[in-house]
């Protein structure tokens, strides 16, 4: 994958590098002595930037990736006996190694969510029990957005939860590790995704920074204690400077949109150009960088010869191919066209 | 600090940016595609061979920061109910914010230590009450080198904590977040230092990267879970690469050994000129890449003006002077003149 | 339910108070000073003789509870990142208010289990991502017997878990807190049981204590931290006689068995009379001390004005109807008469 | 220690029995069903009557012993990053094996109390670093009356420490596993040492009971999640009546204070014995049921043969002799003559 001849991947938007504005960020910023852990002009822009942005009225703090970020949003929301309602595609529960049981000691509350997307229906089924002391209690809220299935809440769909969330005494965190492509998909704001939210994180990495999150906290009253919390789970830079450099390259003439928006279109390409490929199913919409698709066990191992991306649920013989910022026009071409050419569609 | 004509930090080695050649070395990284999650090349070139420079059996893992390596480190050598035996003044102890309480849920057992430096002795003071259910169990006892204070272990102190350890069933981890000071204060290899350890940590941040640290696990049997807590303490980096890189640049032609040389000569060359200045004593030996200081509390203050650094104990008027990879001898010399200049021992 | 003239509680088995005998035990204890924390003679003697019931090489713990129990159980069981495999319907899931995400840190891999039965097969659905950093590691599978839905494992069952964890590195956890009942419905031994687990409980306040459970660890390598787990904990009594002549009298002659054969009996009794009411449906298999029913929220709800009993699904419409070692035939058979009469069985 | 001819131990209040009022109140609670999980009117009425002794406004939560009690007390003051300060010789930071560290996750922060009492001056010297993030935060001060040396803080002692905690934005939570003796000692109310507490433990077991303790919590706003907490730490007692019945027993005609009252006159009057013999030298105020002392260790081994105690320090040549609600005169001149024979000052 990494030799000059290699094919671009589809297995996800971290195994593209770092956008080259990005990059000019970090070598800029290496300019002599900097307060370090976050005092520096770099962060205090970003920070103040994505505030903005966000329309909060907290705080913000740069974190290193999604767990870390995605740990101290829950833990600065939980009170300490509390649990997490979640979907059960939820990143958090399905791909951090248990790290929100083991570093929070939070409980997940999943709920099987065909789409990725939770309702307040689908909360509502995790509340029985709350006020007795023999059941967890839920106190919080994540969900995803986009989510780990590639779909999109509506603001309407937000919004109904938000609600539900507020009528019941439940703390809305949001993992925006893709928060660019929802935002891109809806045509919205940060603020008009923020404002349904106490807490959420508004991912770098995936949409073409070398590696940096922020986690916006939206009411100054949970902000308190999140600088402690931040340091206590490893996640603050000494050389913060570094990650400010790196949203200010994302924020400037709005590339984190323009970077969302163009890996949009591009899974968007390639979900058009599948429809005319018999044998391959779409599994869920596409709404933001990625497409689910379903086809023959054969098929997807003679693809795997020459492309990278993951098989999602073997049983269902379902894959995942995901697009990043520096997808090209041509690499999706070229990977529908070899598609096509094994699913027999096409003779190659 | 941040502006051009500003004076060179001696705050801490982590207000300095990042070392050229890193820098180069992280934009060259930048090449398309690469597998997340340290499956690169960039990433292995760097673990082998840090692993064969420490001469390790095990493994070694990259993670973001220091305390996130402390972390790592001390939850892979623990037993669910142990504790862990340190200087009082130990980074754990002192800067932590209480993380390895807090995340890892281990007591620490904490002995005074005047010059930084734990001894079989002052450990043994900590092994009563071992086999009764009352008592915190020691497992590990955590030490640092080059220590908070400046100070080095010799190697023989290194070996005697070894034997002792080994001998009373404790394990060893070194925070070696300036281990390369060490290694050129001593003039001895990586492997002088790692053999007597079953876990340490390999600083890159305070020694020119952007942001690195390697935890080296010395034997295979302990690093079987490493991976597992790596990822549940949110140091897994998705875009590996770019840590890797940083220590590619490090070890080539041992960048790593001549920055912490030259930062030893620049805390060498500033406690040499202080020792001509009356008013000012030097607290402990030298031996790295910093200088603890006691002058009157109204010269730390007119020189708080010009400079950047530390009071590290206001009640004993006590600073802390640090240097970095990029002070300049000029830098050292004006500072010394201004000091020279406060305290009056020279008219500027 | 205190008053004399109180109908008999269906609700629970710990609704009862303590069986005479274990009361006379608890007067005898007191008789003047015993070393605390388990050094005295009754906890000795308790703790060996179910060790030889449960022919364990390794060691026996009394604890406060049942909680106390399971987390004590799992704790030395699991290295510090690995999580549980468990019934969605297990205690620890559904009735411990998150206490193992709490307090031990583990995640638990839930599995639907209509009848509260793991197999093989149902374990299985949760291996796959071992060895994969993202995915949570399981290292225990927790199994209860009887179960929560009053099910009891049979030996060929038992024994097909236990070679099947075998083969795939997982160690057995087995919460016994009605393990008396399932001994008495299998007509077997606490060994024929307890060689299936590398550590189970073995339950003594649902079985006539006033509040006392062993902690059975099969294996002398396993035993040897768990006296500090157990005090960390909070589970160590100073005055651990009270516990240990707890146990002493269910085990002398046998009394634990002959009160589980007891309320098993009880508990068959309703069944059997259950089956000549019409609109009354029992939900699972009757194998232990617990029936649950079906029959119309109506009916439920009248019941409910005279007798004490808990709805275990409200959706369902389901019912839990459990007897206890104090449970009488005439209880069982005036709760027959009133179930009668309310559905219309019968007119009262 | 358990014959009938064996000689009173000295060694801890634990090693006494149950109050005869007590266990009769245990028996007399075995009478038929009760609502388990603290719903009986034992628990209730006990509750009630403790809370309306302490004077609080929350409530108060019964538990199985000291250990659990500060568990639940601290972790129902703490936010999920804050560190406790406490006095070295804390019960807490001595004798729980690290329980605070290991299941809440909190930092001890620890002073040197030369006779077990923290003082304003003491605990300001642990508050350096707050609003610094790489510092732990204090958000709690412990401390344990009467304190594990034998000393009571006198009303303005608690008073100047509550004063200045509530200036300082710390909470107070009081250790009282010898809550009694201290009341006995100062001849002041439970309301007059609790009002100084945000949270306190009333300790049943060290007073007589089988094994009960109340966390009395002062304020209704923390008390809101007590419960919950309760339960993830294993304190939730089943058949909880049986907690609720010691703690009636301790409080009818106020048998909880005659406890104290004649165990400190037996320490007292051990400690006058004391005075008149040569080479025992009383090495704390002796103000509630113990005694410490220094004496040969010769001497102290020739003791231990026939007695039982603790040698509190080796090095110190210091030991702990304890008295208990039922210790007689006799117990005390026996063991003064013994004292007298073994030191020489009177040939036995």
């Amino acid at each position: 994958m990494t030799g000059a001849a290699s094919r671009k991947s589809f297995g996800s938007d971290n195994h593209a590098g770092t956008h080259p504005a990005v990059m000019r960020a970090i070598v800029e910023a290496n300019a002599g002595d900097a307060i370090p852990y976050g005092g520096d002009p770099w962060t205090e822009r970003a920070a103040g930037e994505i505030r903005r942005l966000a329309d909060a009225q907290g705080e913000v703090f740069l974190v290193f990736n999604g767990s870390g970020a995605n740990i101290l949003g829950l833990d600065l929301l939980l009170a300490r006996h509390e649990a997490v309602i979640c979907a059960e595609s939820a990143h958090i529960n399905t791909d951090e190694c248990g790290a929100a049981e083991r570093v929070i000691g939070t409980k997940l509350l999943t709920v099987p969510a065909p789409d990725g997307k939770l309702t307040p229906e689908l909360i509502a089924t995790r509340l029985a029990g709350r006020g007795d002391e023999h059941f967890a209690q839920p106190g919080v809220v994540a969900i995803t957005q986009s989510t780990e299935l590639g779909t999109c809440y509506s603001l309407d769909e937000l919004r109904a939860i938000r609600e539900f969330c507020t009528a019941n005494e439940l703390r809305v965190y949001l993992d925006g590790a893709r928060l660019a492509n929802a935002a891109a998909h809806l045509g919205c704001t940060l603020a008009d995704l923020a404002v349904n939210a106490d807490v959420l994180s508004f991912g770098g990495t995936k949409n073409g920074a070398l590696g940096a999150e922020a986690v916006i906290v939206m009411q100054a009253a949970n902000a308190v204690n999140a600088r402690y919390l931040r340091k206590q789970h490893g996640q603050l830079s000494s050389k913060m400077r570094f990650l400010g450099a790196q949203f200010n390259a994302l924020l400037a003439d709005d590339l984190w949109l323009a970077n969302a928006t163009h890996a949009n279109a591009m899974a968007a390409r390639l979900a058009e150009g599948l429809a005319t490929i018999p044998g391959v199913d779409i599994a869920y919409p596409v709404q933001s960088d990625v497409v689910f698709a379903r086809l023959s066990p054969g098929h997807i191992a003679e693809l795997q010869r020459d492309w990278t991306f993951h098989v999602w649920d073997e049983s269902a013989s379902m894959v995942r191919w995901m697009t990043a910022f520096d997808t090209q026009e041509s690499d999706v071409d070229a990977f529908l066209s070899d598609i096509a050419a094994t699913t027999g569609a096409v003779r190659a």
